[in-house]
């Protein structure tokens, strides 16, 4: 192909890991990345200086020609983003607050810098090339520490009026229910994330439920809390762990409860599902499929496509990348 | 004001009544209005006949001058649209099935007829000349006999990929919960509708609980099923009957979890809330936002409005009207 490649720098600034890549944002192919733990418990400053440093480290690392520059930098963060300014307002699972984003990347790299949220910007690389192409209007939620989701509208993301759209992890679905995090009961996200999956977990065995993860060996204790990655729930499933198979269970009817509830509100083309937990484990796919579409009504049922996402853990460096690209005047080759 | 009149025909045809109007589609005034009972149980061609008939009874009262002609016929359905050829497709509640509605009506009026489902055709009449006036995205939520939507997207109605976007009645808000007439448990149709209520108050009733509704004489009973109408409601209220105060203000409950699950998800400036229980009932009204409020996210719950919905019972035929008039060519200007 004697098509001329763009490259652009996509930063995804979760709560729990941050990832970097080079992408060519003609293909959405990642020529190199760079991940290392966030540690937000380190503070403002340690979070800016790891994302400038990762940064660095997935520019060196993809060793570009020369006659191939860096059009743009685009990062998705997880919180609260003033998009016009490069701001990332409130991300409690960052540890970070007023933090002038855009302004710290386009000082250290000189190159133009577009900040959004980062549910947003993964739905966004799904929609560019993972499995949104083709869809004009569709739904992409992803299940992970927390659910969230991006909505493409008419072939265009659509973030609100207050550029929160999306929050499907705070849809009511067991109305005066599990506590969230948010203060309210009963949403989503207190019963089909995986914080809630090994919650639920962790309580049944406390209560003296025998399980394959009754071994605190096989656990991760992160600052007291407990963590049961997604590849460790996959993994007892696939030993027959009773007691994982049906919290997972019960986990993934609520999800399609969700998905479901979203299917007869906003009647889209397509859900895309992605996140740690969706990639992990089939029988939580399969299962949120199934019951989502025993609840929505006929029409949506039969003809809402349930896809899961194409990029893994891409579609957020994918999507940032192309959204600083868009910004600095990219023009995406929409199929 | 020298601007010309223009007029269309409004229907708006329900399970219970039937409305019709002439309406001035430049100032979304009704000039003149008839209705009736629907009857749905006498079967179709009486449906259809009746149609006519209150057409024609609203335009013999309007009694236009001679050079001010009616360019079109709208109609809102309460079921399934095939909006293309104007066939209601399937309406339970109207006892109808693949019926030419725009046929039948264009065939004894010779204008042009288009055919839309009753909730987008009022949300319809709500952003042209009610409370969403000056909103490009908005939610408008009706609570009658069921709970529906229409969705305001960009400054045009938006039906979703299958023509059933809006059905807000069937997101689930207690999973596991009451059955729901579509089969399936936990709708928010099935907490928050008056049909939901009414049964709710029954149930008591039956279990011995006072009320003023415990009067048989009060009650309304229509083959077999009582149907306990939204201002006696409001009366037992006023009256300070506990009974109906708990039941309502559950229901009210419900309702804004649904609506506060939609903020969240949806994120829209508005949500406009209308139909017969809203109407009549301010302490359902106060209860329900009161609660979406809570249940949403700080920014929408901030800054989302919630309204009433302006125009009442006539936010159908108004909708109607323009429905018809927009799609033999009449532009609205916007706000």
């Amino acid at each position: 192909m004697s098509k001329q490649k763009t490259f652009a720098v996509g930063i995804d600034l979760g709560g729990t890991k941050t990832l970097t890549a080079v992408v060519d944002i003609t293909t959405g192919e990642v020529i190199a990345s760079a991940r290392k733990r966030t540690h937000a418990e380190k503070g403002q400053d340690f979070v800016a200086r790891l994302t400038t440093e990762l940064a660095q480290a997935a520019i060196d690392a993809a060793n570009l020609p020369k006659n191939a520059p860096i059009v743009a930098f685009g990062i998705g963060a997880a919180g609260q983003i003033d998009r016009a300014s490069g701001i990332v307002v409130d991300a409690p699972n960052l540890g970070v607050k007023d933090m002038h984003l855009a302004k710290i990347l386009s000082k250290q790299f000189g190159k133009p810098v577009r900040v959004g949220n980062d549910v947003e910007v993964a739905a966004l690389g799904e929609f560019l090339y993972g499995s949104g192409r083709g869809f004009n209007n569709f739904v992409c939620l992803f299940v992970g520490t927390g659910i969230g989701s991006g909505i493409v509208q008419n072939g265009q993301m659509y973030t609100g009026m207050s550029g929160t759209a999306g929050e499907v992890g705070h849809m009511i679905i067991q109305a005066g229910g599990r506590v969230c995090g948010c203060g309210c009961r009963g949403c989503l996200e207190a019963y089909a994330s995986r914080t809630a999956i090994t919650k639920a977990i962790m309580a049944e065995i406390h209560h003296g439920r025998s399980s394959v993860l009754a071994d605190d060996a096989v656990l991760q204790i992160n600052e007291g809390e407990t963590i049961i990655r997604s590849g460790l729930l996959a993994h007892a499933i696939a030993q027959g762990d009773a007691l994982v198979i049906e919290i997972v269970t019960e986990a993934a009817d609520y999800l399609g409860y969700g998905i479901g509830s979203i299917m007869n509100f906003y009647n889209p083309e397509a859900i895309i599902l992605g996140g740690g937990v969706i990639e992990a484990i089939d029988l939580l796919f399969e299962r949120a499929v199934n019951r989502a579409r025993n609840t929505a009504l006929s029409a949506p049922a039969l003809q809402t496509k349930i896809l899961r996402a194409k990029l893994g853990d891409f579609s957020g460096v994918v999507g940032a990348a192309c959204l600083g690209a868009g910004a600095a005047g990219y023009q995406f080759p929409l199929s």
